[in-house]
């Protein structure tokens, strides 16, 4: 995974960490929600030194940054035996863009839990789906992180159930998924909006990720869900399995959302 | 709802707040996790003085305060026109207990949405189910927070699904509940391992909770699900809706549990 973990390095200088925010992991020429949280994430590790993954992350997103040179503050809240907590805040010049609070701890690689509700959805095979364009025909997005992961999506199941999409997620050159990159892949997909009227446009305000187990190597199959559609606002769920078919992340996020223009 | 808004008041002391926790709103002796959410809540709202209702809300537990007087430091991140971001951190003493991320907006009162994927469940009739008592039969816990509201769960539905309890939350004197009350019922209902072989001990580490609707007056509906339990962790999903059947909040949460002794 040398891209995405070369892409969301971090470097102590004195008590903060600064980063280099990569134009290739955007979405219209801002930095992905999901790959600023992993930096976070990263800077929150290093910082506590205790505990190398993380098992939740919870973000504001307060204003998008461009890429270049970040700052990014870090404050131990708690250290302890089984998990520690941090918060860290990303700036751009004098404008905070993220804060996240994370817990720290020690995941398992994934292996049989428990108990656990959520049965792997069926999602069309890989090899028979193609992967999301960087230019999506008919629009002036250019989402350019798309070039750096495939994005598989089964659009003959949209629709069923409706509010849904289903696909998968892969790195190249067969670079495996970490905790610390399963906070991007939980906002790598299209919001589910899409598939209910919605224009693209869904900034974040409010991003949970819960990281449950080390993955396997393989792709990962991701499921979107929209929830709740009020009038300007919709709150999504975002499961994503390893290549076993093991829970490895549960996340939800709230966000702005538009109808398309009819 | 004079009595939570009473146990739940703030008071500007300079540039932070100050409050009381109080020895009923606790459990096992110790506030609730949703209870302490909702004063960092009140502090937040009062801080940004721009949006009246917390539409998230994400916190992590550091340590457990007893009853007694804390302070509230408040920072305010982000003053948006539909949304301000806000950071609240609570302390007693010198122990940082609670911190938490909010985005305040102005919700309208429950209507019909564009769209939902949440049916309320089917629960008992609320006469026809008995009061959670504070003092559960055979075991030394006292929830001292169950004499402040009525909890009635629908014991004979538990199991149909397997790792879910569904029930009713109704304040004293017929009051109503509120944007912020809503982050309390959000951790008012027992953990739903319970229901699968565990004890009654589930720190949380995180809680995050979407606000989506001023409920109507009347009780609430809830059902609070397991998700994946690992050896030592569980998420779980409260969703919760107003006596209009319609979605209020929806919250996740990552806790530790341990199972009962055999």
């Amino acid at each position: 995974m040398a891209a995405f973990s070369e892409a969301t390095r971090v470097r102590q200088i004195g008590d903060g960490f600064e980063a280099e925010l990569d134009p290739l992991w955007t979405v219209g020429g801002k930095p992905n929600g999901g790959y600023l949280l992993a930096i976070l994430a990263r800077a929150a590790v290093e910082a506590a030194g205790t505990h190398p993954d993380p098992l939740s992350a919870s973000a504001v997103y307060l204003s998008p940054p461009d890429a270049g040179p970040v700052s990014i503050a870090v404050e131990v809240l708690r250290t302890g035996r089984s998990a520690s907590q941090v918060r860290a805040r990303l700036s751009q010049k004098d404008r905070t863009c993220v804060e996240a609070l994370f817990t720290l701890g020690v995941l398992d690689a994934a292996g049989d839990p428990r108990w656990v509700d959520a049965a792997a959805p069926p999602v069309a095979a890989e090899q028979d789906l193609l992967p999301t364009p960087s230019k999506a025909p008919g629009t002036d997005l250019r989402i350019d992180m798309l070039d750096q992961f495939e994005q598989r999506i089964d659009w003959q199941a949209v629709g069923d159930p409706p509010g849904e999409l289903r696909g998968w997620l892969r790195l190249p050159d067969g670079a495996g998924w970490d905790p610390v990159s399963l906070l991007f892949a939980a906002d790598a997909f299209p919001p589910a909006t899409f598939t209910l009227g919605g224009n693209g446009w869904t900034p974040t305000l409010e991003l949970t990720v819960y990281v449950r187990a080390v993955p396997s190597p393989g792709p990962l199959r991701v499921r979107q869900r929209a929830r709740l559609l009020t009038e300007h606002l919709v709150d999504q769920v975002c499961e994503i399995w390893d290549s076993q078919d093991r829970v490895v992340a549960q996340a939800t996020q709230l966000a702005a959302y538009r109808m398309a223009a009819q």
